[in-house]
């Protein structure tokens, strides 16, 4: 008879198995003071790279005025209970037909955290005689999403249409086959790895060959791409192809919570059988209000979009003059590919931090292939020009070593916070 | 070949059937005003028992003060990230470590809501070798967290500690034939519906005959039971053998989050693997300041859960005096059984608002058995000697009218928001 607990200290996971030398500084990393492109960590000041504050409306002295006035008016109490219960207000209620409006679609519903609403959209949605189409390389929400699903998925290669195609005709006789049931095709605006647009586009013209209803999560295109800022749909001019266009509020808005926008009926519909929100707590109403401030400027700042692609422009073509592999992007995620095993990438990055004063992100083996190393850097418009500067520089300087082999050490060095 | 859209909507479920007369009165009211035992309801002042404002902590001077100010001092932006990655803090550290003490345990992690967190959670732990054992009555956030499991689950009759070994033996036997995988079993502290306590002590014996780990939701036994306010583990002096202790902040804290408490390495090995959390945003700071705060005073003052135990002494006494069925709690919940059709309850609960200025939920078919309602109070330390008389007499008064037959009324009537 096996303990469950004995079962699981055997494999801490990818990140877990190096927490005794790594926690608190590779992860659990603390970034302290106000956010922006300058923060410290562990008492240094650092070009920070690792978050997604797009539009800068983190630390915006309107946003500022807004959740502390916010809090100051309402406390984070309120309202109590699930929204159909007794935590509805008309500031939700407001939020909403903002979003709706935004995205143009004829209502929105908001949910409490990005990957729970998604999980549980798809949930609400789906019942077993349907089948759900989706990108391989889809968020963990979609996966946990489609996870939950007791009928048919079927998985199409990263945005290949040719294998979509053939996804949804298989789809699509299996359903002739159980006269029975539909199909949810699910794709994100922007990948956040890669940051790769998905072929949305494409991916509407299918419709004309199948029938299926397309969600798409759009984390890190809401904000940043289309002209009003709408995000991808709007940017591949595809928007009312979008049957339901996802969310969150973790990325341009700088904030918590998620929405999903659609046709009234299905909105209603989601709204009285979600699970995740019909038995959780409501949004507390400063994050409401915030996220009203932070929508209104979103809508009427352009320039803060405009600062934004500047300072991505800037960062992706220095990246690139200087021979770096910024793969397929054509969003403002930047990623960096190199070669190195995860101790070069491990020492790389604590020269980075130590002596350069730079902080990003990695991504190595078991997440990725062995061999590979993925910096990924996050632009904002609260980025300078000296940021981008020194940035470049030290990733050439870093990445001659790495190519000199400077980085090759024999362990993972002890980083453990005291 | 069918349509998703065109399916959802022959069916907007059990409460959403009604939505066209309803939104707005029976589901989805706005509640509004400063949250205590009196708020308004479109306009009118009701004595409010729809609220799991146990401590009354939401209106809290100091409660008010801290949120505030974290609110002034952080914005709602910080930290962005997902804790592992960029969204770490000494707060949210040294929340974590005071819940641990508190809980009498190693250790604890901090969740963003409670639904998302045991849904998480259940799926963490479990492997597809691994079995489940959970109360049939269990809240929605664990029957999805078991939805999620790849393995077998076994379902005990609610606290039926007869139907429970019947289970552990059934579960035990599989587990020698499959020669891998361990037992979770999964209750409440609290039933949040009947208000009854899980029978923890039974179930806990019970380990010295079957070899299991045992996972409590003690939602609403957290800060209203126990000696301290630790819970029903604390109350029924069995917390040293509930291996791991979950509580959303959402009731007693009057905020939202929650945390699961234990041993060091299984919640080092939740920190680092937990699918809620490792992709998704860290609590905002504000919280996690507002938490520490209720957490303070829910430990320093005493005088709080005394309050909230004469509250619903009062009301239970009161209920009861007055031959009214309020079942087998035990726990300040307080759920008032009556017999009717659905619009019977609705007529009543109408009559109840408007003439009686009392707002409390009731759960009607087909939640529960036709012919049968439901009425749930929430006792409150922010309740008043005369909040309880002005019910009891409400209660009184409208159950004479329920048994004479005038609630008998054709049809739901058309409430809904203009």
């Amino acid at each position: 008879m096996a303990d469950i607990f004995e079962r699981l200290l055997k494999n801490y996971g990818p990140i877990g198995q190096h927490r005794e030398r790594a926690h608190g500084y590779f992860a659990f990393p603390k970034l302290e003071g106000e956010i922006g492109s300058r923060m410290k960590f562990r008492g240094k000041e650092m070009i920070v790279w690792s978050l997604n504050n797009y539009l800068g409306l983190a630390n915006h002295p309107e946003v500022r005025k807004a959740d502390a006035e916010g809090a100051a008016d309402f406390g984070l109490a309120l309202p109590m209970g699930a929204r159909m219960m007794s935590g509805n207000s008309n500031n939700h209620e407001l939020l909403e037909k903002k979003l709706a409006d935004f995205e143009s679609k004829e209502d929105a519903i908001l949910v409490n955290f990005g990957y729970q609403g998604m999980v549980s959209l798809i949930d609400v949605l789906c019942g077993r005689h349907d089948i759900i189409v989706y990108d391989a390389e889809s968020h963990a929400c979609i996966i946990d999403g489609v996870r939950l699903h007791p009928g048919h998925r079927y998985v199409f290669k990263h945005n290949d249409i040719e294998d979509l195609e053939k996804q949804l005709q298989r789809a699509t006789a299996l359903i002739e086959k159980q006269k029975a049931g539909g199909i949810l095709v699910i794709t994100e605006g922007v990948f956040g790895m890669a940051g790769d647009q998905g072929k949305l586009k494409e991916i509407a013209a299918l419709k004309k060959k199948f029938e299926f209803r397309l969600l798409v999560d759009d984390a890190h295109g809401f904000g940043t791409l289309g002209k009003t800022g709408a995000g991808a749909g709007e940017e591949q001019g595809v928007q009312d192809e979008i049957d339901l266009y996802f969310s969150t509020f973790a990325k341009s808005m700088a904030s918590i919570g998620a929405f999903i926008a659609g046709p009234k009926s299905i909105i209603d519909y989601i709204r009285y059988n979600i699970r995740s929100q019909i038995f959780a707590k409501s949004l507390p109403m400063p994050l409401v209000i915030g996220n009203l401030k932070r929508l209104e400027l979103l809508q009427t700042r352009p320039e803060l979009k405009k600062k934004l692609w500047d300072v991505a422009t800037k960062l992706q073509k220095g990246l690139k003059e200087r021979g770096f592999d910024i793969g397929k992007t054509d969003s403002v995620v930047t990623p960096v590919y190199m070669k190195g095993g995860v101790e070069e990438a491990t020492a790389m990055v604590m020269d980075l931090r130590e002596n350069y004063g730079i902080f990003c992100s990695i991504v190595v083996y078991p997440v990725i292939p062995k061999g590979h190393i993925i910096y990924r850097l996050i632009p904002t418009a609260a980025h300078t020009d000296e940021d981008i500067q020194r940035t470049l520089t030290a990733f050439s300087e870093t990445k001659q070593k790495l190519d000199a082999g400077a980085y090759k050490v024999s362990a993972i060095p002890d980083m453990a916070e005291a």
